[in-house]
């Protein structure tokens, strides 16, 4: 394959969840963006943003490691950033990336010229964008926080508390509700080859980009191939809903979103008799694969998705 | 002049005295090692090293930034270390390059393994060197503290109360106080073909290094040029002490000491009528010239330094 012939990726999410389509996707292309949620508000993320009302880091810095050159400078780098302080002082728990990041936003007006310097660092393949300029809450209306009144709609306010909820959560709102996306991460969609949204903790890494106006725009508009990447299991947010259950939740929050291609494990799927229709009715197809870790921890082994992502973007 | 002919100068100190001899030296080669002080306990360094119980990376950090490459990568990382987070919240006064330090030190053993890699992010002319690599506590003995017992003698402890002292310094000590020397340091004066000390706050930048036994050792018995820089002017901690004075307090400090060329502004040493005597007994010959910043603020113009440099060093 040539390198002109690349195929251009843009991947949507936050956390852990993009970290494993980013590690995936750079095994089949250079080409790649990253388009990554700014709600965060728990742990360094959320006390720097606390601190400088700035975005929070975390998750920018997560995917810019994803992207690291697989050089011993850009691995050694990495590791560093995402280290954090020990101990129990005003420092603990900071990641040192999170430090140097929202350090390069105090210097530069623009935090894209922050985040490009830390991805030449690096040497990352591909861009790491915010999905928005600015800092975003998630509220969520949910169902059964009160055990006496289990049919009562309660709403919750920040990601961390979100992600951390056992009531149901039933729909997710962004604070402000139409922020601007980052111009650059709607131009990366409007001209790529492929946009894969998911794998994540729904709620708060994957449904968020559909609730930016222009990023959902750009979504649905692009000509590139829409894919969507389910989670092994449901577990945190989505505990308990089947995989039918979490399409149907991307629709409810976006109307207008078609799919091409939805990527799901064997396993999740192979009770789910409904998701054939679910897959069909956004306009897409199922793509079943064995994709789960061998090692029990409910993540994607990188290998296996990286030959699915292969298959399925550059045929 | 060919690059394997330039000089391969060591220059001691901290603070923005050392910065000072860098900036001028890197104009005259490119084979320079700083060896700084680590015994800053003030601001962003202090409050690291409690926290971490690390080597203070205050005075590196500046040493790097004054050794950062003259291209634009170089001289922007150089520019976003040296800048500290604002406000008052709990990471405000921190300098950013602080904070990296201090996250590359909890991830490698060894202290200088750190600095090198932020050396090469800031693609600097030279290497930095802590002069040892446990922190250290400076003492002082000072007259005159209690203004009712102005011959009674007292200790002072920590780098950033000595230096701030109104009263008269008239020795200083290291705690541990017979620290190890890191071994580069020694190499790097022992092969050196100059050597230079100061300027500098003289008690807390410029003396350390001759209570480092290794560290003294060495700069006797190198074969290397002895190069002293005077400050431009007495203050702070030397407040009202004549150059001769300077040059005594060394002397008093490591009574081996010889010298080979004593730098020093024509206006500091005018009317310092023993300041030859002084020079010529440490072995020395005294260079006067007109090297004080025209801004009035008591530095040194650095291209006249470096000019001087070139004609002592290179000839």
């Amino acid at each position: 394959m040539n390198i002109t012939t690349l195929p251009r990726v843009v991947a949507l999410g936050g956390g852990h969840g993009l970290a494993a389509s980013l590690t995936a996707l750079r095994r089949v292309t250079d080409q790649l963006t990253a388009v990554v949620t700014v709600a965060d508000d728990g742990g360094s993320s959320g006390r720097l943003r606390r601190e400088f009302n700035c975005l929070p880091p975390g998750d920018l810095r997560m995917a810019l490691a994803a992207l690291c050159s697989d050089d011993h400078a850009g691995r050694t780098w990495a590791s560093v950033l995402q280290s954090r302080f020990t101990g129990d002082g005003p420092l603990a728990g900071h990641a040192i990336g999170n430090l140097l990041i929202a350090g390069l936003w105090q210097q530069f007006e623009d935090p894209v010229q922050g985040l490009d310097m830390v991805g030449d660092l690096l040497r990352t393949r591909g861009r790491v964008l915010p999905m928005s300029s600015v800092p975003l809450e998630i509220e969520a209306d949910v169902l059964g926080l009160d055990p006496f009144a289990p049919d009562e709609v309660c709403t919750l306010s920040g990601q961390a508390t979100v992600a951390k909820t056992r009531a149901e959560v039933q729909r997710v709102r962004l604070v402000p509700d139409q922020p601007p996306a980052r111009p650059e991460a709607v131009d990366a969609i409007m001209s790529a080859d492929a946009v894969v949204l998911g794998p994540g903790s729904w709620f708060t890494s994957v449904i968020p980009h559909l609730l930016v106006p222009e990023l959902a725009e750009a979504i649905v508009t692009t000509r590139a191939q829409r894919i969507l990447v389910l989670n092994i299991t449901s577990a945190a947010e989505t505990d308990g809903f089947t995989a039918s259950r979490h399409i149907e939740l991307l629709a409810e929050h976006a109307p207008k979103l078609r799919l091409d291609v939805v990527i799901a494990d064997t396993r999740f799927t192979a009770d789910d008799e409904h998701i054939e229709g679910y897959v069909q009715s956004l306009g897409g197809r199922l793509v079943r694969a064995d994709i789960a870790s061998r090692d029990g921890s409910s993540t994607h082994d990188r290998h296996r998705l990286a030959s699915v992502f292969s298959e399925v973007i550059t045929g």
